[in-house]
């Protein structure tokens, strides 16, 4: 039997979420069965994607759902070893048992830290890579404007824009986040939307105006894309984090999608998995390089995930936000 | 030299268009000089796309855009010969002067009225037959919904839906439009949305989802839409009419994209002449053996263009909206 806890969700947030609205909840983890493995978790994922889940999909009083990276510490199942790395998306829990499936055995290149196959080489980075090459249809040298830009998957996909010798916008909330984009990731403007009108500001940044809006935020911002989108462009829509918590302004210019031809595109990660190789083979590549630099916040210790979800929606993360739950 | 008259904007309009902002103009039309033709026109088309034009796009003092059928009075083109009946973009000009150019001749089947070449099997008829089988890409059997399904171009995209084995739910907001798409058209349910609240009737009405959301309004309908739209859903976006007059609410279900992997698309008739050949022998065979069924609202008078257009943005017309300017 192994001492664990669990991130519970306990209350609908109203907004952006509060700490009353988690729990940490002690629990006992038993030995693996036949077939099972028991993980230590070392690193877990916070994610914007989480917010619209506690409105409903997200059950109460039990594990929150999300990713992260393990230790397989005991294994019953011939395709796990102990010592085995191991991502996997069993949710906020210490230590766990599982039967192995949605658990992926990774080969984590050594010259690289493995907080990264929670982000460039994680979800994240599958996230980019597919919505700005597949959704978006990327093309070498085009115009791209990208929202949160100073985010987990923004910045992997204004980077990778960068590598096609596209002209790269983005867009943030800070001007740390602006400092670190224009002269870290090398973007050949950026927005701090807090403290410039945006319309103006992207109208000035985009003289050729937009043929990819990576679209992670809604409102405000996807109405000043839209006067500004080249005929056939295109919006893939990785997220809305805008309207997450229910607010959030509604949208007036999608008309420009008419005669501009533009196509507005859903997607998640899980869309790219013929993806998968050539996404490894080429994020290796431009990490090991240098070609992709990162951000990563990381808070020490599984009971600051609650901290880490509150701190994602109110901007405080630098990059991508990381709990360090063991080495 | 032959008398003629023009239809001109005078002043931008402030929302719905009033009978001020625009002119009834004299002018006289000269001989054809060698590659001419002069056309007397027979139909004119009026149409949502020509509001947000007044905003802009048309010049002011001049005869407004827009299509028309018309007769080849005089010929020095070899092209045309006096008694060609033609299809031209040359606006709202009663007679005109043109070098032939975007002037199209037509072999007008003797089965049909010759206004159908202005509609289902004219600009809006390859609208709905290009946005909803090309940009729409529906399958045979799959749940459609229409907005403005009284109108020309939404009635023929509910109709071909119907002949494509499809579950069709329209909107409209009349109810002697509603009952036209319910008891003529043979439409599967229909909404008036002026007397039923569209989310819940719209839930009650697809009770599979909806695949292919045909998209002329924009606003509200559109949000109810996309609470409804099921997995790798298609949204072609034809018109917004509800935000070409300034007003309109915003829309606040776009995340609803994300995990339906629904792609918005906009499109223009113009899109579609590689399915030109093959959109007339459908359609044609389709009016003949009365599958697609039709409404036209016609003006006798050239003058009452004007009255035609407020007219169409009230709501007052069934069906295509066309002014006759001569037999």
């Amino acid at each position: 039997m192994t001492a664990s806890q669990e991130i519970h969700l306990v209350r609908r947030p109203d907004g952006v979420p509060r700490p009353e609205d988690f729990a940490v909840v002690d629990t006992v983890v038993g030995e693996p069965a036949e077939g099972e493995i028991l993980v230590q978790n070392l690193l877990m994922s916070v994610d914007p994607y989480m917010r619209p889940r506690f409105n409903g999909d997200q059950a109460l009083n039990e594990a929150l759902i999300g990713g992260g990276v393990g230790r397989v510490i005991g294994s019953r199942n011939p395709k796990f070893a102990e010592g085995d790395i191991v991502r996997h998306g069993a949710g906020m829990r210490e230590v766990f048992l599982s039967d192995g499936r949605g658990v992926q055995v990774l080969n984590p290149d050594p010259a690289l830290s493995l907080s990264v196959y929670m982000h460039a080489l994680g979800g994240t980075g599958i996230t980019a890579y597919g919505g700005l090459l597949e959704t978006g249809k990327l093309k070498d040298g085009e115009q791209v404007f990208v929202s949160t830009a100073g985010g987990a998957v923004g910045s992997v996909v204004a980077q990778i824009a960068k590598i096609k010798g596209c002209h790269v916008v983005g867009s943030t909330g800070s001007d740390d986040k602006a400092a670190w984009l224009r002269d870290v990731a090398g973007l050949d403007a950026v927005i701090n939307y807090k403290t410039e009108a945006l319309a103006p500001a992207l109208k000035a940044a985009t003289p050729k105006g937009i043929d990819v809006y990576f679209e992670n935020v809604g409102g405000a911002h996807l109405d000043a894309a839209l006067t500004r989108m080249n005929v056939h462009g295109r919006i893939p829509v990785c997220g809305m984090i805008s309207t997450y918590n229910g607010g959030g302004e509604g949208v007036r210019n999608l008309f420009a999608l008419i005669y501009g031809r533009v196509t507005m595109q859903g997607f998640v990660a899980s869309d790219f998995p013929h993806l998968n190789a050539q996404f490894v083979a080429d994020m290796t590549g431009w990490l090991k390089d240098g070609r992709i630099k990162y951000q990563e916040t990381i808070l020490d210790g599984f009971e600051r995930a609650p901290e880490g979800l509150i701190g994602l929606f109110e901007g405080r993360n630098a990059g991508k936000m990381i709990i360090r739950v063991a080495q």
